[in-house]
């Protein structure tokens, strides 16, 4: 068996090990165009802000250990030009010396992963405008940042925006951050971003949403940057970080089928239509999880995975991808958010029904120091409940409830599931009824029909007497425009106040007395619903 | 529907709120025989220690609160005296006037908690020896602190041992803490408590494992506390928590059954064998999770659970309480130390086959800032791979990753679930293969035949050739008598070193390496096992 590995990053490098665990005898060679194999692609930011001071620790695992301890036939700098299906050989470019040479494959694996969308802006190449990708890409950056840069426009609020633009406020830089749509992180929904885009601006960053740039031009020392909104930024240093697309240019030319939005098609076992041929990370197209939809998740976890199995598969055993759910996570200025499964967004694209429930509770027991809050949103089938996607934001505890939520989808969990799990709990590290059972609780409650819940986004539809369950002090703070106050522990002596006729919406704080008060309305033949996540949803989803 | 519950703590409380959110017609009383409903149990250690500074936050919920909101008849120190089941009547003591009387019931609820478990020693109930479950409890014992005790004996090395020993350290009081059993926390395995352990002993603690205190005797102005070992520790204050049993006194004088260890005995929905009379919390024998066996675990989410679902059926709602997993965590001087599900010492009691693995990855990627080791013991079905119990021991992380495993055992999950599970990355927050995707990677292999492995205590049994494959520097840093150093890279050029007509055993620090060479020797027709988690778990095994 010879195997050749086109990609020496996540999936390729978890693919050329775990071929040589499986096989003492396979022949294993991996080409790498860039000079690295097995980098950190995910602490690049990290290394620009100097958070990761040592730029050899992003270096994983380097060519002399892939060959020392798994005789891994490591090629860098070495450029894969096409692939001849036919004689099974791909034709490959030595990029030190430029000579061409050709190697047989009895299986291919194709880990080219995916390359930084470079949309048609005038002076996208002008040696100011970077996108992230590699080391060189980092180095580059770095540099100017090191040599004192003070301003830089980021363009792109994904993942790797965000995570630039925290190292870059960390290195005192001032940061524009431009993003087309009308949120920061678009594969969240909109309302469980703002508290983040709220702490990023009193970090001193200049959000602009549904705002793009138009064009890059150099002036002597510095750049301008023209927004389709009209402003022009001055700037010493451009990032474009807008999304990546599947490296698929040799998969393509080989014939091999890609989908719409340019993934190689694979098959459960990562084979693409050629069953010699497999592809593996950021090049393919996947199927989402729970649903099985074609998509695209560029995700190193996902990448690791199938380089593992597509090398299982090869050698003989039974495997099958179950799918990428596109659990993520991002952390920056003290705040995490994550999600997991399918959005809001995704969910009206694909016409599912779903229903969405908030809760905020703390990260653990609000009676210990140091408590502080969780907002998660729930998705779920109205109809069986079944946990079709998370997301969830704070500062503790955010990776710790997004991962039980991942499994709970992967285990095909359902929110009365949710309502039982049992999770630790000591008063630093949780709550007796954690915040995943307080999700449970309230999804499983709306399910059964305990409790009917109404979102901030459809208040105007349903037109409701609305009335605030707080405390009156609470309610002079500030409440939603048109609200009656009657506080939860005297509504029981005002229902002769309240109309027949005319359906009511009660909220409190994050939903819990608002609940109370459901029941006690709903129990006296009231028409009613509960705000979910009471006003603090309500002002996540209308930050003022 | 006239429902009476009997303790207002964590799983009366549950009960009573959720009964009024189902029913606004019924008639809720709660009797408590404390002055407090509804306290923040976990946290009295906290207060001890002064990290909890405001002892009003230690009242959860006040009977006001109780009151005002839920319409719940709260009678505090009031203690129900028994039952009359024929009548459907509970006879109650007011505390205050020493007044008796009747109150009727259609459905009782009995949440009457565990009480510490008080040995036969002499000298128990001297002033200065105390125990630790309730607020008066927690005053007495601070006021001794307040006023300048500088010396302090725990006795028992649970949960609430080691949490009290923390606080007491933290207030700059030396400790020796005694326990009988051969390690500290025994719902852990041993080898998985040696690091903290350590940790206790660096802190100054006097840790006393094997050893039992035989009698306490006043002195002038202090304690002297006789170990069965005939050591005599002087000391200002004693705490004895060695466990707690069920209240079942008011039960088993009504005739209810009850369990050998004394728990009142309950079905699915928490009905005792009088079926108008529901018991929750720590007073029941309840299951265990997976295998469904009656045991008694203590822990305040389940309580919680078990009120709110006893009340759900009492209302005629469908319900079947799961068993309870044992999902804990405890944290001190920095470290946290969590399990879930069965270990090797519940297996081995209830005689079922299981394998374990050992994995020891960092909490998040090695190469950003601040990575710190976890341990991981995952407990397996061989056959099937179920997995059956997880321990987590380390620094940061520890909680999410018993999360992730007690919601896995729920699911019924296996190790090639594990594998797979899409967890969150960020540098910061976990691994492209997170800890838990390690300890399925590991696992499965084994289930799969890939690996063998050996765990410290089987190797003298096996008698096998000890092969150290780590580099040698770390080699002559130390090893495991008898070892001989082949590093992984050059161990295919040393096969004709090796004996064919003998077992291997292979090593490394943590087991990675030894899986590789593991690979590499079984592919070579060599009998070898790979030392799970390495020379790490063999220090944890037997610590030096």
């Amino acid at each position: 068996m010879k195997l050749v590995i086109v990609g020496g990053v996540a999936g390729g490098a978890s693919a050329a090990t775990r071929a040589r665990r499986l096989s003492e005898t396979a022949e294993i060679v991996m080409f790498e165009r860039g000079p690295d194999v097995s980098f950190a692609n995910c602490g690049l930011p990290y290394y620009i802000g100097g958070i990761i001071a040592d730029r050899e620790k992003l270096l994983v695992a380097k060519p002399q250990l892939l060959r020392d301890r798994f005789g891994i036939d490591v090629r860098t700098l070495s450029e894969v030009r096409s692939i001849d299906r036919e004689r099974k050989v791909v034709r490959v470019e030595d990029l030190d010396s430029g000579r061409t040479y050709e190697e047989s494959y009895d299986r291919l694996i194709l880990a080219t992963g995916a390359a930084p969308i470079r949309p048609p802006i005038p002076g996208l190449d002008l040696p100011g405008v970077h996108t992230l990708r590699n080391l060189a890409d980092t180095d580059r950056i770095k540099e100017i940042v090191d040599r004192g840069a003070r301003r830089a426009v980021v363009v792109g609020a994904g993942f790797i925006g965000i995570e630039v633009v925290e190292n870059l406020v960390h290195r005192g830089v001032a940061v524009t951050l431009v993003e087309l749509s009308d949120q920061i992180l678009p594969p969240f929904d909109r309302e469980m971003t703002t508290p983040f885009e709220q702490l990023l601006r009193a970090k001193g960053v200049d959000v602009r949403l549904g705002d793009a740039a138009e064009a890059f031009e150099q002036e002597s020392d510095h750049l301008k940057v023209k927004l389709r909104s009209g402003i022009v930024v001055e700037t010493d240093l451009v990032l474009v970080g807008i999304g990546v697309r599947p490296e698929n240019i040799l998969a393509t030319a080989a014939g091999l089928e890609t989908g719409p939005r340019g993934g190689i098609r694979v098959d459960r076992a990562m084979r693409t239509s050629d069953p010699a041929i497999s592809a593996v990370g950021d090049a393919v197209e996947t199927v989402d999880f729970p649903f099985g939809a074609p998509t695209q998740i560029p995700l190193a976890g996902p990448a690791n995975r199938q380089g593992r199995l597509a090398v299982d598969h090869i050698f003989g055993r039974e495997v099958a991808y179950r799918g990428t759910q596109g659990t993520a996570i991002v952390g920056a200025f003290g705040a995490a958010l994550a999600a997991t499964g399918m959005n809001a967004k995704s969910l009206d694209r694909a016409g599912r029904p779903y229903q969405a429930i908030y809760v905020h509770p703390n990260d653990h027991a609000g009676y210990y120091p140091g408590a502080s809050r969780l907002s998660i949103k729930l998705l779920f089938d109205p109809a069986d409940g079944k946990v079709l996607g998370a997301q969830v934001v704070g500062s503790a505890g955010v990776d710790n409830r997004i991962n039980v939520l991942a499994i709970a989808i992967q285990a095909g969990m359902t929110v009365f599931d949710l309502e039982q799990v049992e999770l630790a709990y000591a008063p630093q590290f949780g709550s007796a009824k954690d915040a995943v059972n307080m999700a449970g609780f309230v999804a499983a409650g709306v399910v059964r029909g305990d409790s009917r819940v109404v979102l901030p986004d459809q208040l105007e539809a349903i037109d409701a007497m609305l009335i605030d369950v707080r405390s009156p002090a609470e309610f002079a703070r500030g409440t939603i425009p048109g609200a009656t106050n009657i506080p939860v522990d005297v509504l029981r002596n005002r229902l002769g106040d309240l109309p027949r006729d005319r359906r009511l919406v009660v909220f409190c704080q994050v939903g819990q007395r608002g609940y109370v008060a459901t029941r006690i309305l709903m129990q006296h033949g009231f028409d009613v619903r509960n705000l979910s996540g009471g006003f603090t949803t309500y002002q996540m989803a209308r930050p003022t």
